[in-house]
C-alpha cells in the first residue's frame, strides 16, 4: 500500500475554501465527515469523499483540512491503515488515545481569531452540527454550512450517484403492506400530535414501501428521502427507476386511490427546498418529526419551535419487530445459507488437510459462490471476514492480497460472512480447526461457546433491555481473566442492511430500545489474541416468548431462537468445561441443525454436504 | 393517618405569591421540590418544606401550587401514603403512570398566558432548571428564581436550622490528612486548568475536612459549603462549633501555616456573594468546577463561560475509594454490627418462638439497643427496616403504630438495619424464619441468594462499571419468571452517607463510574410477594483485586469480599437448588462468620449468642 499523493488535491480544496464562487466568505477550515447525507453505516462510491481527499478509505474517519494544516480522526481499528494510506501532507489524529485532541480542541489551537469553519450541513447530522457549534462559538469562531460540498468542486473524475433499479416486495415477503405501514405511522403521528415525518434513513424508506434497491453495496437500499402528512406522502427519488411498471404498480402510481394514499414522487434534490415550504406553512403547535441524527440541512429546514426529535423514529422500531411473514423469511434464508456453509466447510476440509491451497480470499469467494446457488440470493450482506492466524484477531479484518494467508491445519479459521436473500439477511461467524486445536484454544473456545450459550439460553421479563444481557456472555470468559473489546450482537434487518438500530447486546449502547418478541439480533461473543488467532461464535437468534414457572407476575417472559443452524465445531470444545446444561444446549442445538439443515441438503442433493453435517453433529458426552 | 387541612395554608402561599414584599412581580405557580440546597438525600426537619404545605412526608415529592390548582407528584412507592397524609385541595400525580403529566406539561395546560414560575434557587439543581426553563419558555412562560423562599415566610413555628457540634477524625480513621486532600483536589485542578472547585455536598464537605457532624439524622454531617482556590481555602459554616477547640485544633486555625493551608472561616449564609465576588473577578479562560447537581443559585454565581461542570466531582470519586484505614474501619465495624445481630437473632428466637411477643417496632428497638451496647456506636445509618408477612413486600416500609405487626413463627421476617460507627458504616439486610417455611418461600429466598451469590463471587475486569453486574443478581430469579423492581446496590461511604456515588449496581444507573478496588457497594438482590412476604439479602462488599488464570492481560481482575459477616439462615435454603459452587461459597461464607465474628463474640463474652452463631453456620451439605 502506498500512500495517496494529495499536495494537489489539498492546495486546490484550499482555493475553493477561499472562493467567492462557493463560498460567501472565506474558510479558514472545512470538516470532511464520513458519512452521506442519510447518515448511513456502508455509503456509495460518490459519497467517499474523505478517501478521496486522505487517501484513508476505513469505514470511520473525519478530516479537517486548514489553510496550513490536514488532520485525520480515526479509531483504533484504523491507525495503521490510516497511517499506510496518507501521504505527510496528514496529521494522523489517534481518537481514544489520552493525549489525541478533539476536533474542536484542535481547531481552537490552531485557527486564527475569529474563524470560520465550513462543513456540507447535508452531511452532518444535527446533533453532532450543535456540539460542534456550541464548542467554536464558544472560542469566538463560527461553524458555516457551505451549500455546495467542496470536495465535489475539486473531485473531477467523482462517479456518479448510483440510480440502479428497485426490488418490490410483495406482502408474502412483508407481511404488511406500504399502505398499512403508512395508516400505522399516521397513528403513531397523531399519537405524538405531529403533522409531518420526516424519511431520511435510506432503510427506513425501503422498508416503509417495501421496495428494495442496490444503490450501496450489501445495503440493499435506494437513494431517496420521504415527508410523510396527515393527507400526503412524498417520495424524493431520482432517476427513470418510477417508470418501471413493476413500480409503478407497487406503489398504485397510476390507480385512482384516496388521496391519503396517492404518492407524490419528486426529484431527490428537491428535499430541501419542500421541507423549507412545509416550515414556512407551520401553524404554532404543528410540529415536524425527524430523527435527531438527521442531516443538520434537513432539520434547519423546520424552524427550531416546529421540530420534534427523537433518537429512535417510528419507523426504526415498527421495522425492528419482525413479522410472521418475515421471520419465515429469516428463517428460509437461514436455512439456506446453511447449506451453503455446510458445502463449504466440507470443501475447506477436503482442500485445506491434504492440499493446503486454500487462501483467506478463495474461502471467501468460495463461501459466495455456495451462497449464490440459494434460490433468492441477491447479494453478501457485508464484506466476508475470512482470517486464518493472527488475522483472526484483527476484529474488522478483510483479506486483501497483501496480507492473504494460506488456511493450514497448525492455524484456527475464522469465517465472519452473510448474505442478502430476497427472504432475509444473514450474519454468521463459525471458527474452526483443520487439525488438531491446543489445549490453550480449545479451552479459550469453550468459554466463547459458553458466553453464546448464556445469552442464547438466557430467559428475561418482557422489557429487558438488550444491554443488560451482555454480560452474560462475558461471565466465562471474565472467571479466567479473558474478555473481547467488542459488544456482543446487533440488530439485523429483514432483507435490509446487516447492522440496524434500535436494539443491540452490548456494554456501549445504553440507548437501546426494550427487546421484544419478533426483534432479531446477533450473538457473537469472541476472544482475540493478539498476533495468534481470533474466536467468535455467531448465530442470528429471533426473541421469542418463553415459558417459566412464576411468568414475571404476567408481564410475560422472553428468550431467543437460534435462525442460524450451522454445526458448532465440537472438535474445539473442551466438553468438561461445560456444564451439563451447556452441553445439553449444544447436543440439542445440533439435533435441529440435522433436523432442519439435514433435510434441506437431501432435498437439494448434497449429499455429500450431508454426511459433513451429520459427521459434524455428533452428540457430545461429557465424562462426570 | 388523617390528612394535613391545608386550606389555610395554601390561602396564604398564595398571597406571598403575589406580595410585592417577597417578588418582583406576582408568581402564578411555586414550585417546592424535595431537597435541601445541598441535593441531600435526607434532610433536616427545617428543609422539609414540601411536607409543611402539604402534609405529604415520604423522602420524594414536588409540590407545585398555582392560583387555583395544588398538585403532588410522586413514585410508586408512595402513592398511598401521599393519598393518606393529604387533604383535598391536592392532585396526586402518580408518576410512572402513562398518563400522568410531567410537571412542565401540566403547568402549561393550567396556567395563563405568560406566567411566571417562581422556585427558590437555592433548592433546585442546575440541571433540573435548566430542563423547566427551556420547558417552560418554549410555551411562552418563565421560571424565575424567588430570593426568599416563600414557604419560609409563612412556615412560622419552622424549626431552627441545626448546629450541632462537630467530630473530628484524626488519620486512624481516615488515612488521609485534609491537607493532603487539598493538595489531591489541587492537583486534580490543575489537570482540567480550573482555578476554583465549589464543594456543595454536604458529605463532600465532610470528607474533605475530616470532620463530622449531626445536622441531619442519619446521616453525620453538617451544613457547610467550602470554596477551594490553588491558594485559599473557605469554609461557609455558622455557629460557634468553630470555637471548639478540638476543631480548631484539628484545622490548625490558630497556628502559622502556609498561606495556601490557611482556612478562612466564613458564614454559612455568604456562600452566595463570596462565589459572586469570585466570578466577578475571573479573567478569560479561569474557570470554577461545579457538579452539575449544585443549586441553580450558585451556578448562575458564575457567568456561563467560566462553568466547568461535572457530573460527578473529584472528591465524590476520591471519596469512594477507602484507603486502608478506612477499609480497616469498615471491617470493624462490620465485626460490631455482626456481634448486635446476633445477638438480636439470638434472642427473637427465644422471644418470637414461645411468647410471640415481639413487634416489628420493638425489634427494631432492639435491634439499635444491642447496636448502642458496641464501642464508637454514634447512631443508625437509616430508619430500620423491620417488616414481617406482607409489610415485607413494602420495599421501603417503616414500621409505624398503625401497621406495626407482631413477628410470628408462621410469617417471614425482613430486617433492613444499619449503623454508624466512628469507624464505617454498616446497611445489612437478613430474612428470616422462625417457624416452618413453605416450599416456596425457600425456593424464592433461595433463588434471592444465587443473585446474591453470583454478584458477591463475579471475577471482572479493572474498569468495569458497576451497572453491568447487576443482571448477574436476576438470573435465577429470571429462569423462573420472578424479578425484582429496585436495583441490586450502591455505594456506602465511610462514617459518612449509607447511600453514596459514583459506583453502584443497578440497571438503571447508567452514570455510574466504573469499579475499583477500594470502592464499597451493598450487594442486595430481593423478591417481593404482594400481601405475602419479602425476601432480600444485603450484604456491603469490598472490591478487591482478584487472582485470575490470565489476568485480562495485565488489566487487572476485580471481584468482592463481603465486609457483612451475618449468618444467612440455612433453613430458608433449598440446597438442592443451589450448584456445589453455591453451596461451597455459602459454608466458606459461614465459616468465616464463625472465625471473625465468633472470635469477638467469645470476646466480648456473648456467650448465647456465640451459640446461637455456631448453630446456624453449620455446612449445608448438598444431596447429589
Amino acid at each position: 500500500m502506498s500512500p495517496k499523493i494529495t499536495t494537489e488535491l489539498l492546495k486546490q480544496l484550499r482555493q475553493v475554501m477561499k472562493s467567492p464562487k462557493y463560498v460567501q466568505e472565506p474558510v479558514q477550515a472545512y470538516i470532511v465527515p464520513s458519512g452521506d447525507a442519510h447518515q448511513s453505516e456502508y455509503i456509495a462510491p460518490c459519497d467517499c469523499r474523505r478517501a478521496f481527499i486522505s487517501g484513508f478509505d476505513g469505514s470511520a474517519g473525519t478530516a479537517i483540512v486548514t489553510e496550513q494544516h490536514a488532520a485525520m480522526w480515526t479509531d483504533g481499528r484504523y491507525f495503521l491503515q490510516a497511517a499506510h494510506q496518507m501521504d505527510n501532507n496528514w496529521t494522523l489524529m489517534k481518537m481514544g488515545l489520552k493525549d489525541t485532541p478533539t476536533q474542536e480542541d484542535w481547531l481552537v489551537s490552531v485557527l486564527p481569531e475569529g474563524s470560520k469553519v465550513g462543513v456540507d450541513p447535508f452531511i452532518i447530522p444535527a446533533d453532532q452540527w450543535k456540539r460542534m457549534s456550541k464548542a467554536l462559538r464558544s472560542a469566538g469562531h463560527d461553524l458555516v454550512p457551505v451549500k455546495e460540498n467542496l470536495i465535489d468542486t475539486i473531485w473531477t473524475d467523482c462517479p456518479q450517484r448510483p440510480c440502479k433499479p428497485l426490488i418490490t416486495l410483495d406482502l408474502s415477503y412483508t407481511g404488511v403492506s406500504w399502505r398499512d405501514k403508512i395508516v400505522a405511522l399516521r397513528s403513531k403521528m397523531v399519537e405524538r400530535r405531529v403533522l409531518w415525518f420526516v424519511v431520511t434513513a435510506l432503510d427506513e424508506v425501503a422498508w416503509l414501501f417495501n421496495l428494495r434497491g442496490s444503490d450501496v453495496e450489501y445495503n440493499p437500499v435506494f437513494f431517496a428521502y420521504a415527508v410523510i402528512g396527515m393527507n400526503t406522502i412524498r417520495l424524493f427519488i431520482d432517476g427513470d427507476r418510477m417508470m418501471d411498471p413493476a413500480v409503478r404498480e407497487h406503489l398504485q402510481l397510476d390507480s385512482t386511490l384516496e388521496p391519503e394514499f396517492k404518492i407524490q414522487v419528486m426529484p431527490y434534490g428537491s428535499i430541501l427546498s419542500e421541507l423549507q415550504a412545509v416550515g414556512a406553512g407551520l401553524s404554532p403547535k404543528e410540529k415536524v418529526w425527524l430523527s435527531d441524527k438527521a442531516s443538520y440541512a434537513l432539520t434547519e429546514a423546520i424552524p427550531k419551535a416546529y421540530r420534534y426529535l427523537t433518537p429512535y423514529t417510528p419507523i426504526c422500531i415498527a421495522k425492528a419487530v419482525k413479522n410472521t411473514s418475515e421471520t419465515e423469511g429469516m428463517r428460509r434464508a437461514h436455512i439456506k445459507d446453511a447449506v451453503a456453509l455446510c458445502e463449504l466447510f466440507n470443501w475447506l476440509e477436503k482442500e485445506v488437510v491434504p492440499k493446503g491451497t486454500v487462501t483467506e480470499i478463495t474461502a471467501a469467494d468460495k463461501a459466495e459462490e455456495f451462497r449464490s446457488q440459494q434460490k433468492d440470493f441477491v447479494e453478501l450482506s457485508f464484506a466476508t471476514i475470512s482470517s486464518t492466524g493472527p488475522n483472526g484477531a484483527i476484529i474488522h479484518y478483510k483479506p486483501v492480497p497483501e496480507t492473504n494467508r494460506t488456511l493450514s491445519v497448525n492455524e484456527i479459521y475464522l469465517l465472519d460472512s452473510g448474505a442478502q436473500y430476497k427472504d432475509g439477511t444473514t450474519d454468521v461467524t463459525r471458527t474452526m480447526h483443520f487439525g488438531t486445536p491446543s489445549a490453550y484454544e480449545k479451552e479459550c473456545f469453550t468459554y466463547v461457546l459458553k458466553g453464546h450459550i448464556a445469552v442464547s439460553a438466557a430467559i428475561f421479563p418482557n422489557g429487558t433491555k438488550g444491554h443488560l444481557l451482555d454480560s452474560f456472555a462475558r461471565s466465562a470468559l471474565w472467571d479466567c481473566g479473558l474478555d473481547y473489546l467488542h459488544g456482543t450482537g446487533h440488530g439485523v434487518g429483514s432483507f435490509l442492511n446487516v447492522h440496524e438500530g434500535p436494539c443491540g447486546i452490548s456494554y456501549k449502547t445504553f440507548a437501546d430500545e426494550p427487546l421484544e418478541a419478533g426483534m432479531i439480533v446477533s450473538d457473537e461473543p469472541g476472544y482475540y489474541e493478539d498476533g495468534s488467532f481470533g474466536i467468535r461464535i455467531e448465530n442470528v437468534v429471533l426473541v421469542i416468548p418463553a415459558e417459566t414457572k412464576y411468568n414475571f407476575k404476567n408481564r410475560g417472559s422472553l428468550t431467543f431462537e437460534p435462525l442460524t443452524l450451522v454445526p458448532i465445531q465440537t472438535k474445539m470444545i473442551d466438553v468438561n468445561l461445560l456444564t451439563q446444561k451447556e452441553c445439553n444446549w449444544v447436543n440439542d442445538y445440533h439435533q435441529k441443525c440435522r433436523e432442519v439443515i439435514g433435510a434441506e441438503l437431501e432435498r437439494q442433493g448434497r449429499h455429500e454436504a450431508l454426511q459433513w453435517l451429520l459427521r459434524e453433529t455428533e452428540p457430545l458426552v461429557r465424562v462426570q
